[in-house]
Protein backbone atom coordinates (compact mmCIF):
# COMPACT_ATOMS: atom_id res chain seq x y z
CA UNK A 1 0.00 0.00 0.00
CA UNK A 2 1.40 3.44 -1.04
CA UNK A 3 1.49 5.92 1.58
CA UNK A 4 -0.24 9.58 1.20
CA UNK A 5 2.99 12.75 1.01
CA UNK A 6 2.58 14.65 3.90
CA UNK A 7 4.23 17.95 2.22
CA UNK A 8 5.54 20.20 4.62
CA UNK A 9 6.08 23.87 2.68
CA UNK A 10 8.62 25.93 4.29
CA UNK A 11 9.71 29.64 3.73
CA UNK A 12 12.71 31.94 5.48
CA UNK A 13 11.19 32.95 9.09
CA UNK A 14 9.04 30.08 9.56
CA UNK A 15 8.19 29.32 13.34
CA UNK A 16 10.01 26.23 14.13
CA UNK A 17 7.10 24.48 16.03
CA UNK A 18 4.45 25.24 13.59
CA UNK A 19 6.52 22.74 11.04
CA UNK A 20 8.06 20.07 13.17
CA UNK A 21 5.21 19.95 15.95
CA UNK A 22 3.20 18.20 13.41
CA UNK A 23 6.08 16.60 11.82
CA UNK A 24 6.75 15.11 14.87
CA UNK A 25 3.23 13.05 15.37
CA UNK A 26 2.88 12.46 11.58
CA UNK A 27 6.47 10.96 11.63
CA UNK A 28 4.45 8.47 14.01
CA UNK A 29 2.22 7.64 11.66
CA UNK A 30 4.50 6.61 9.06
CA UNK A 31 2.27 3.62 8.02
CA UNK A 32 -0.03 6.46 6.47
CA UNK A 33 2.63 8.97 5.63
CA UNK A 34 5.55 9.99 4.07
CA UNK A 35 7.27 13.52 4.89
CA UNK A 36 8.83 15.70 2.95
CA UNK A 37 10.01 19.36 2.99
CA UNK A 38 9.56 21.46 0.29
CA UNK A 39 9.91 25.35 -0.46
CA UNK A 40 8.98 27.24 -3.40
CA UNK A 41 12.52 27.06 -5.46
CA UNK A 42 13.77 24.54 -2.93
CA UNK A 43 17.00 24.86 -1.06
CA UNK A 44 18.01 26.18 2.09
CA UNK A 45 15.23 27.15 4.44
CA UNK A 46 16.23 29.53 7.71
CA UNK A 47 13.59 28.94 10.61
CA UNK A 48 12.98 32.20 12.99
CA UNK A 49 15.13 29.94 15.61
CA UNK A 50 18.18 29.63 13.15
CA UNK A 51 16.87 26.01 11.76
CA UNK A 52 18.98 26.15 8.44
CA UNK A 53 16.44 23.13 7.02
CA UNK A 54 17.46 21.67 2.77
CA UNK A 55 14.20 21.69 1.09
CA UNK A 56 12.97 20.38 -2.14
CA UNK A 57 11.49 22.86 -5.29
CA UNK A 58 7.37 23.18 -5.03
CA UNK A 59 7.64 21.95 -8.87
CA UNK A 60 8.60 18.57 -7.44
CA UNK A 61 5.89 17.89 -5.09
CA UNK A 62 2.72 15.18 -5.74
CA UNK A 63 -0.26 15.75 -4.23
CA UNK A 64 -1.32 14.89 -0.56
CA UNK A 65 -1.86 16.27 2.85
CA UNK A 66 -0.61 20.06 2.76
CA UNK A 67 1.22 21.49 6.11
CA UNK A 68 2.18 25.48 6.21
CA UNK A 69 3.42 26.85 9.04
CA UNK A 70 2.95 30.67 10.09
CA UNK A 71 5.77 32.58 11.15
CA UNK A 72 6.85 36.13 11.25
CA UNK A 73 7.94 35.29 7.15
CA UNK A 74 4.19 35.54 6.78
CA UNK A 75 3.88 38.83 6.71
CA UNK A 76 5.98 39.35 3.62
CA UNK A 77 4.73 37.11 2.07
CA UNK A 78 0.50 38.10 2.18
CA UNK A 79 1.14 40.69 -0.18
CA UNK A 80 3.31 38.60 -2.91
CA UNK A 81 1.17 37.92 -5.38
CA UNK A 82 2.84 35.60 -7.42
CA UNK A 83 3.36 33.17 -4.04
CA UNK A 84 -0.46 33.53 -3.28
CA UNK A 85 -1.66 31.83 -6.96
CA UNK A 86 0.77 29.06 -6.45
CA UNK A 87 -0.33 28.54 -2.55
CA UNK A 88 -3.41 28.46 -4.03
CA UNK A 89 -2.84 25.97 -6.67
CA UNK A 90 -1.19 23.96 -4.36
CA UNK A 91 -4.47 24.46 -1.82
CA UNK A 92 -6.89 23.30 -4.86
CA UNK A 93 -5.09 20.00 -5.71
CA UNK A 94 -4.24 18.84 -2.53
CA UNK A 95 -6.39 16.51 -0.28
CA UNK A 96 -6.50 18.35 2.71
CA UNK A 97 -4.72 21.64 3.94
CA UNK A 98 -3.48 22.00 7.82
CA UNK A 99 -2.47 25.58 9.05
CA UNK A 100 -0.85 26.60 11.85
CA UNK A 101 -0.87 30.13 13.53
CA UNK A 102 -0.67 33.18 11.37
CA UNK A 103 -0.71 30.86 8.11
CA UNK A 104 -4.25 30.56 7.82
CA UNK A 105 -4.02 34.59 7.17
CA UNK A 106 -1.60 33.69 4.47
CA UNK A 107 -3.90 31.10 3.14
CA UNK A 108 -6.85 33.21 3.23
CA UNK A 109 -5.28 35.72 1.30
CA UNK A 110 -5.63 32.93 -1.54
CA UNK A 111 -9.46 33.50 -1.21
CA UNK A 112 -10.23 29.58 -0.97
CA UNK A 113 -11.31 30.19 3.22
CA UNK A 114 -13.46 33.39 2.16
CA UNK A 115 -16.74 32.16 3.99
CA UNK A 116 -15.58 29.82 5.80
CA UNK A 117 -14.53 28.93 9.59
CA UNK A 118 -10.48 29.26 10.46
CA UNK A 119 -9.08 30.08 14.05
CA UNK A 120 -5.42 31.37 13.90
CA UNK A 121 -2.88 32.82 16.75
CA UNK A 122 -4.48 34.52 19.74
CA UNK A 123 -2.11 37.70 19.95
CA UNK A 124 -1.85 38.48 16.00
CA UNK A 125 -5.87 38.01 15.80
CA UNK A 126 -6.43 41.21 15.20
CA UNK A 127 -3.75 41.32 12.26
CA UNK A 128 -5.37 38.03 10.74
CA UNK A 129 -8.70 39.58 10.61
CA UNK A 130 -8.06 42.58 9.30
CA UNK A 131 -5.40 40.88 6.64
CA UNK A 132 -8.98 38.44 5.51
CA UNK A 133 -11.77 40.04 6.38
CA UNK A 134 -14.16 37.48 4.15
CA UNK A 135 -12.83 34.59 6.92
CA UNK A 136 -15.32 33.10 9.21
CA UNK A 137 -12.83 34.04 12.26
CA UNK A 138 -13.41 31.36 15.26
CA UNK A 139 -11.42 33.45 18.15
CA UNK A 140 -11.82 30.65 21.21
CA UNK A 141 -10.54 27.99 19.13
CA UNK A 142 -7.91 25.16 19.74
CA UNK A 143 -8.18 24.39 15.71
CA UNK A 144 -11.42 24.35 13.44
CA UNK A 145 -11.92 22.06 10.80
CA UNK A 146 -13.81 23.23 7.68
CA UNK A 147 -14.47 20.55 4.95
CA UNK A 148 -10.78 19.53 3.67
CA UNK A 149 -9.50 22.72 5.49
CA UNK A 150 -7.95 22.47 9.40
CA UNK A 151 -6.90 25.40 10.86
CA UNK A 152 -5.35 25.66 14.13
CA UNK A 153 -4.52 28.68 17.15
CA UNK A 154 -0.57 29.48 17.67
CA UNK A 155 2.46 27.20 17.49
CA UNK A 156 2.09 24.85 19.92
CA UNK A 157 -1.94 24.53 18.70
CA UNK A 158 -0.63 22.80 15.76
CA UNK A 159 0.33 19.85 17.46
CA UNK A 160 -3.47 19.42 19.13
CA UNK A 161 -4.95 20.11 15.36
CA UNK A 162 -2.66 17.03 13.68
CA UNK A 163 -3.44 14.73 16.34
CA UNK A 164 -7.26 15.66 15.85
CA UNK A 165 -6.49 15.22 12.07
CA UNK A 166 -5.29 11.74 12.45
CA UNK A 167 -8.08 10.87 15.08
CA UNK A 168 -10.39 12.17 12.38
CA UNK A 169 -8.99 10.19 9.50
CA UNK A 170 -7.76 7.13 11.36
CA UNK A 171 -9.69 6.80 14.68
CA UNK A 172 -8.93 8.12 18.26
CA UNK A 173 -7.06 5.36 18.97
CA UNK A 174 -4.09 5.89 16.55
CA UNK A 175 -3.70 9.92 17.41
CA UNK A 176 -3.90 8.31 21.45
CA UNK A 177 -1.02 5.87 20.87
CA UNK A 178 0.79 8.67 18.73
CA UNK A 179 0.56 10.99 21.48
CA UNK A 180 1.30 8.41 24.60
CA UNK A 181 4.17 7.75 22.65
CA UNK A 182 6.00 11.11 22.62
CA UNK A 183 4.56 11.65 26.20
CA UNK A 184 2.11 15.10 24.89
CA UNK A 185 -0.40 16.08 26.74
CA UNK A 186 -3.03 16.02 24.15
CA UNK A 187 -5.58 18.67 24.36
CA UNK A 188 -8.50 16.27 22.80
CA UNK A 189 -11.03 19.08 22.46
CA UNK A 190 -10.68 21.21 19.58
CA UNK A 191 -13.17 24.14 21.61
CA UNK A 192 -10.95 24.14 24.49
CA UNK A 193 -8.73 27.36 24.09
CA UNK A 194 -7.00 28.66 26.89
CA UNK A 195 -5.05 31.09 25.48
CA UNK A 196 -8.60 33.03 23.81
CA UNK A 197 -8.30 35.73 26.16
CA UNK A 198 -4.79 37.12 25.58
CA UNK B 1 25.52 42.38 27.38
CA UNK B 2 26.95 38.94 25.06
CA UNK B 3 24.07 36.44 25.21
CA UNK B 4 25.05 32.62 26.10
CA UNK B 5 25.40 30.47 23.57
CA UNK B 6 22.73 27.50 23.23
CA UNK B 7 24.42 24.73 21.31
CA UNK B 8 22.08 21.98 19.85
CA UNK B 9 23.67 18.81 19.22
CA UNK B 10 22.35 17.11 16.73
CA UNK B 11 22.91 13.39 15.01
CA UNK B 12 20.96 11.01 12.25
CA UNK B 13 17.81 9.56 13.31
CA UNK B 14 17.59 12.22 16.14
CA UNK B 15 13.97 12.57 17.69
CA UNK B 16 12.64 15.88 15.64
CA UNK B 17 9.89 17.55 18.81
CA UNK B 18 13.30 16.80 21.13
CA UNK B 19 15.92 19.37 19.61
CA UNK B 20 13.27 21.88 18.25
CA UNK B 21 10.96 21.99 20.82
CA UNK B 22 13.30 23.22 23.21
CA UNK B 23 15.03 25.28 20.47
CA UNK B 24 11.46 26.42 19.82
CA UNK B 25 11.30 28.28 23.36
CA UNK B 26 14.95 29.08 23.66
CA UNK B 27 14.33 31.10 20.80
CA UNK B 28 11.90 33.50 22.48
CA UNK B 29 14.28 34.07 25.40
CA UNK B 30 16.77 35.72 22.55
CA UNK B 31 17.33 38.66 25.14
CA UNK B 32 19.61 36.10 27.02
CA UNK B 33 20.25 33.02 23.99
CA UNK B 34 21.98 32.50 20.83
CA UNK B 35 20.91 29.41 19.03
CA UNK B 36 23.29 27.18 17.26
CA UNK B 37 23.22 24.04 15.73
CA UNK B 38 26.23 21.74 15.85
CA UNK B 39 27.04 17.82 14.70
CA UNK B 40 30.35 16.03 15.21
CA UNK B 41 31.79 17.04 12.10
CA UNK B 42 29.32 19.82 11.05
CA UNK B 43 27.64 19.21 7.34
CA UNK B 44 23.86 17.83 6.98
CA UNK B 45 21.76 15.63 9.27
CA UNK B 46 18.94 14.23 8.64
CA UNK B 47 16.40 13.35 11.77
CA UNK B 48 14.15 10.56 12.26
CA UNK B 49 11.19 11.99 11.32
CA UNK B 50 13.75 13.28 7.36
CA UNK B 51 14.27 16.81 8.27
CA UNK B 52 17.57 17.31 6.71
CA UNK B 53 19.47 20.49 8.73
CA UNK B 54 22.84 22.03 8.12
CA UNK B 55 25.12 22.14 11.16
CA UNK B 56 27.89 23.42 12.09
CA UNK B 57 30.68 21.62 13.72
CA UNK B 58 31.50 20.74 17.10
CA UNK B 59 35.59 22.29 16.09
CA UNK B 60 33.40 25.71 16.40
CA UNK B 61 31.52 25.16 19.40
CA UNK B 62 31.97 27.78 22.44
CA UNK B 63 30.81 27.44 25.94
CA UNK B 64 27.29 27.72 26.95
CA UNK B 65 24.19 25.78 27.65
CA UNK B 66 24.39 22.30 25.33
CA UNK B 67 21.20 20.40 24.55
CA UNK B 68 21.19 17.03 23.31
CA UNK B 69 17.97 15.13 21.95
CA UNK B 70 16.99 11.43 21.75
CA UNK B 71 15.92 9.44 19.09
CA UNK B 72 16.79 6.19 17.83
CA UNK B 73 20.17 7.18 16.35
CA UNK B 74 21.31 7.21 20.54
CA UNK B 75 21.40 3.58 19.97
CA UNK B 76 24.07 3.66 17.60
CA UNK B 77 26.34 6.11 19.93
CA UNK B 78 26.12 4.40 23.55
CA UNK B 79 28.73 1.94 22.04
CA UNK B 80 30.93 4.59 20.29
CA UNK B 81 33.42 5.59 22.71
CA UNK B 82 35.01 8.05 20.89
CA UNK B 83 32.12 9.95 20.67
CA UNK B 84 30.99 9.32 24.25
CA UNK B 85 34.75 10.73 24.90
CA UNK B 86 34.02 14.02 23.09
CA UNK B 87 30.02 14.06 23.92
CA UNK B 88 31.65 13.81 28.05
CA UNK B 89 34.33 16.89 27.19
CA UNK B 90 31.03 18.80 25.83
CA UNK B 91 28.88 18.07 29.03
CA UNK B 92 31.93 18.81 31.67
CA UNK B 93 32.66 22.37 29.83
CA UNK B 94 28.93 23.58 29.49
CA UNK B 95 27.56 25.62 32.08
CA UNK B 96 24.00 23.51 31.84
CA UNK B 97 23.68 20.06 30.06
CA UNK B 98 20.21 19.60 28.95
CA UNK B 99 19.09 16.16 27.72
CA UNK B 100 15.75 14.92 26.46
CA UNK B 101 14.18 11.61 26.39
CA UNK B 102 16.59 8.65 25.80
CA UNK B 103 19.81 10.90 25.37
CA UNK B 104 20.00 11.06 29.17
CA UNK B 105 21.12 7.30 28.69
CA UNK B 106 24.06 8.28 25.90
CA UNK B 107 25.18 11.08 28.70
CA UNK B 108 24.46 8.72 31.27
CA UNK B 109 27.21 6.20 29.28
CA UNK B 110 29.85 9.49 29.95
CA UNK B 111 29.59 8.67 33.53
CA UNK B 112 28.78 12.09 34.14
CA UNK B 113 25.80 11.21 35.46
CA UNK B 114 26.49 8.61 38.08
CA UNK B 115 25.21 8.61 41.38
CA UNK B 116 23.13 11.57 40.35
CA UNK B 117 19.30 11.83 39.47
CA UNK B 118 17.86 11.57 36.13
CA UNK B 119 14.82 10.47 34.06
CA UNK B 120 14.49 9.34 30.54
CA UNK B 121 11.71 8.05 28.05
CA UNK B 122 9.13 6.20 29.93
CA UNK B 123 8.61 3.72 27.43
CA UNK B 124 12.52 2.61 27.08
CA UNK B 125 12.77 2.93 31.03
CA UNK B 126 14.26 -0.47 31.20
CA UNK B 127 16.74 -0.30 28.31
CA UNK B 128 17.84 3.37 29.44
CA UNK B 129 18.46 1.70 33.09
CA UNK B 130 20.18 -0.88 32.26
CA UNK B 131 22.33 0.84 29.74
CA UNK B 132 24.03 2.99 32.81
CA UNK B 133 22.72 1.52 35.82
CA UNK B 134 24.81 4.13 38.08
CA UNK B 135 22.33 6.66 37.50
CA UNK B 136 19.62 7.38 40.07
CA UNK B 137 16.61 6.70 37.58
CA UNK B 138 13.52 8.63 38.45
CA UNK B 139 10.66 7.41 36.74
CA UNK B 140 8.44 9.42 37.99
CA UNK B 141 9.08 12.68 36.87
CA UNK B 142 8.58 14.73 33.66
CA UNK B 143 11.76 16.33 34.44
CA UNK B 144 14.57 16.23 36.64
CA UNK B 145 17.46 18.76 37.76
CA UNK B 146 20.69 17.74 39.09
CA UNK B 147 23.05 20.49 39.58
CA UNK B 148 23.97 21.32 36.14
CA UNK B 149 22.06 18.76 34.98
CA UNK B 150 18.93 18.52 33.48
CA UNK B 151 17.09 15.66 32.02
CA UNK B 152 13.44 15.31 30.67
CA UNK B 153 10.87 12.51 29.79
CA UNK B 154 10.06 11.69 26.46
CA UNK B 155 9.87 13.56 23.38
CA UNK B 156 7.26 16.44 24.46
CA UNK B 157 8.80 16.63 28.02
CA UNK B 158 11.70 18.44 26.57
CA UNK B 159 9.66 21.83 26.19
CA UNK B 160 8.25 21.52 29.60
CA UNK B 161 12.27 20.85 31.01
CA UNK B 162 13.18 23.91 28.98
CA UNK B 163 10.67 26.51 30.15
CA UNK B 164 11.02 24.87 34.03
CA UNK B 165 15.12 25.49 32.76
CA UNK B 166 14.13 29.37 31.79
CA UNK B 167 11.99 29.32 35.33
CA UNK B 168 15.17 28.66 37.43
CA UNK B 169 17.51 30.70 35.79
CA UNK B 170 15.27 34.00 35.01
CA UNK B 171 12.40 34.26 36.80
CA UNK B 172 8.63 31.82 36.22
CA UNK B 173 7.37 35.17 34.11
CA UNK B 174 9.47 34.73 31.62
CA UNK B 175 8.96 31.29 31.30
CA UNK B 176 5.09 31.90 31.52
CA UNK B 177 5.53 35.01 29.35
CA UNK B 178 6.69 32.24 26.43
CA UNK B 179 4.68 29.38 27.17
CA UNK B 180 1.99 31.90 26.77
CA UNK B 181 3.27 33.09 23.36
CA UNK B 182 3.86 30.01 21.93
CA UNK B 183 0.36 29.14 23.20
CA UNK B 184 1.66 26.08 24.48
CA UNK B 185 0.21 24.18 27.89
CA UNK B 186 2.92 23.89 30.28
CA UNK B 187 3.23 21.07 32.60
CA UNK B 188 4.51 23.15 35.32
CA UNK B 189 5.23 20.65 37.75
CA UNK B 190 8.36 18.29 37.15
CA UNK B 191 6.78 15.39 39.31
CA UNK B 192 3.38 15.83 37.20
CA UNK B 193 4.11 12.69 34.66
CA UNK B 194 1.13 11.06 33.71
CA UNK B 195 3.29 8.99 31.84
CA UNK B 196 5.06 6.96 34.81
CA UNK B 197 2.87 3.98 34.58
CA UNK B 198 2.76 3.49 30.67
Amino acid sequence: VSRIPFNVLLFDDFETLDAFGPAEIIGHASQYYELHYFSLSGGEIVSKQQVSVNTISLAEIATGVLLIPGGIGVRRLVTDTSYLETLKKLAEQAQFVLTVCTCSALLGKTGLLDGKAATSNKLAFDWVRETCPGVNWIRKARWVVDGKYYSSSGVSAGMDMTLGFLSDLHGDGLAQEVATRIEYLWNTDKTHDPFADT
